[in-house]
């Protein structure tokens, strides 16, 4: 894949043929996947946190409350957004040959604070209709306040860089003919059946959105 | 859920109520799910990377290639591994009570190096018991230059903390009867079709421990 890293921290050192750098490959991998781990450094230690980010072009964005400790340590920082979709497991020959096939990501930078309740509802509002595709619109409308207690973070998509493993093992020749079985045993997210809320009143049926709903494919579907 | 945090850096300081600091639960959640992140800090700046965990009692363990930059730095430096399983989306009558039913393990603690190859074959072997059951005395038996080029690190369940959030949409009173779907979409891990090598040698049946592979819960019912 691509040599091209944008900066030296974001350049594969290891398995540096499974690496990409195109926005292309990047983009698909955040659309699929909605969950994210943030790193950060508190104290000089690091602590890893999931969250929910989604992508507008070229930024990757996540929220959380005003309060919490993480996005106000995110704020102005060095983070490190890390997003990985698990798609198999390897059965090879030897044992150290069996890993994993995935899709992973990992955005560099300083995060920034998305800053005015105009810009916030904005923000707020591609959040839903990229995660929960369909329910804007039918929500009870964001108040002043929910503003105010949001903050939301975002970082450009400039020191970003994909790891793709896919394909069977590949044991070297000596190995192929070794008696045991090798192959892919691949992963899916899938939804289970929707379960209303028990407080749900009357008469509301199941919205096509939530009946059609496909964790992290909904955006690419839009 | 319990309060008695084991550090301070270990004590949930937002959604205190989701919180547990129970071994068992601490140990359920990591048992289920065998990717983990985690986070080092490089040259002053937080780095995510995605590996594969297992859990030997009280300590997970993760190994990866002795020439990795992530694993030497990781070796007596402090890291934070993160556990995450996703179980549903959360749609609630506004935008921002929508959210993930989740449960998260957060391990701190100063990484380990398994030093001597007995030691780190035995462990390779628990790893392949554990991650791929059913394998590790039908492979290639593993040479000395493979645990050699080989790096286990491990850190102690001292500093573990688990959060979890299940259950429906907990939309305050005065929006409940907005009109409006909300509940819960679940989310689950499956697998697909075992997809045999395109090198497999003919006449190898797919073997039980290939058929019947469930991501992250082998090691339960072993």
């Amino acid at each position: 894949m691509s040599d091209a890293a944008p900066s030296p921290r974001t350049r594969a050192r290891r398995l540096h043929e499974k690496a990409a750098y195109d926005r292309d490959t990047i983009n698909a991998i955040l659309d699929a996947m909605p969950v994210a781990h943030v790193g950060h450094v508190v104290d000089g230690f690091p602590v890893v946190t999931p969250t929910l980010q989604w992508r507008e072009g070229d930024r990757i964005y996540w929220h959380g409350s005003s309060a919490s400790r993480m996005q106000k340590r995110a704020a102005d920082a060095q983070v490190c957004v890390t997003v990985t979709l698990t798609d198999g497991m390897l059965l090879a020959r030897s044992g150290l040959e069996h890993s994993v096939n995935y899709r992973c990501v990992m955005v560099f930078g300083q995060a920034e604070v998305v800053e005015g309740p105009a810009a916030k509802e904005a923000h707020l509002k591609e959040m839903m209709d990229q995660l929960f595709p369909g329910r804007w619109e039918a929500l009870r409308p964001i108040t002043a306040q929910e503003l105010k207690a949001t903050r939301i973070l975002s970082l450009p998509l400039t020191e970003a860089s994909a790891k793709i493993s896919a394909g069977p093992p590949l044991d070297p020749p000596e190995d192929v003919t070794w008696p045991v079985w090798a192959g892919v045993l691949p992963i899916h997210l899938t939804m289970g059946a929707p379960e209303p809320a028990p407080d749900l009143a009357p008469g509301i049926a199941l919205p096509n959105h939530a009946a059609k709903y496909r964790f992290g494919v909904s955006s690419q579907e839009d």
